[in-house]
């Protein structure tokens, strides 16, 4: 079995051959750097979301959602009332990311203005 | 001196209008995530950084360099010689936020294979 070999592999997002580059692409995106730490605060509804990311469109919001969810990242759950209540949350996988990523906007608020592009615009 | 006032605001990439969120936004980039774990090997010259991400564009990877060049990541280093040999290094402030990429890098690397879409591939 070819694929159960495959498996075996180290993933190596720098080989575009690679499956996992799919991943480091979906992480080069701004709103999932964005959308990611605010799951880790608890589940929340796309209304909540939308509002913590004022310039995000539904359309883009409901795709990134839809992929984080297809990797298995985030837990899209219908409450199944009337009116109808839909909550994301992240899985215990999505837990680990959201983390690694949280580093990364930390560093970002804490050394934006340490980086040149800033200083520039004094 | 609004723009002395406006340094002392703490940055907030969630906010469009903060001037942080063009940093995440230059993160949000594939290449981005890739070459700064590189560059954490040491100083590296513009073929390396070809060879070792295969399929990034020279026109891709020197926008790339210069936009971190810009932030006050990566210095680029002229040694002046015939032929010319031209390298890219980290600063210390790119070293401190490759660190932050690296960790992500290596999340997917040991995770690839536990996200879904790995799964239905097989």
């Amino acid at each position: 079995m070819p694929s159960a070999r495959a498996k075996r592999y180290v993933p190596d997002p720098w080989n575009p051959e690679c499956p996992s580059r799919g991943l480091i692409a979906m992480l080069g995106s701004k709103w999932v750097l964005l959308l990611m730490p605010l799951l880790r605060e608890g589940p929340k509804r796309n209304g909540e979301l939308m509002r913590a990311i004022p310039d995000i469109s539904q359309k883009m919001l409901t795709q990134t959602l839809r992929e984080l969810e297809s990797r298995g990242l985030v837990l899209r759950r219908d409450l199944q009332t009337v009116p109808p209540h839909v909550e994301y949350e992240l899985t215990g996988l999505g837990k680990s990311l959201a983390k690694t990523i949280a580093h990364l906007d930390d560093w970002v608020v804490q050394n934006f203005n340490r980086t040149t592009a800033s200083r520039t615009a004094d």
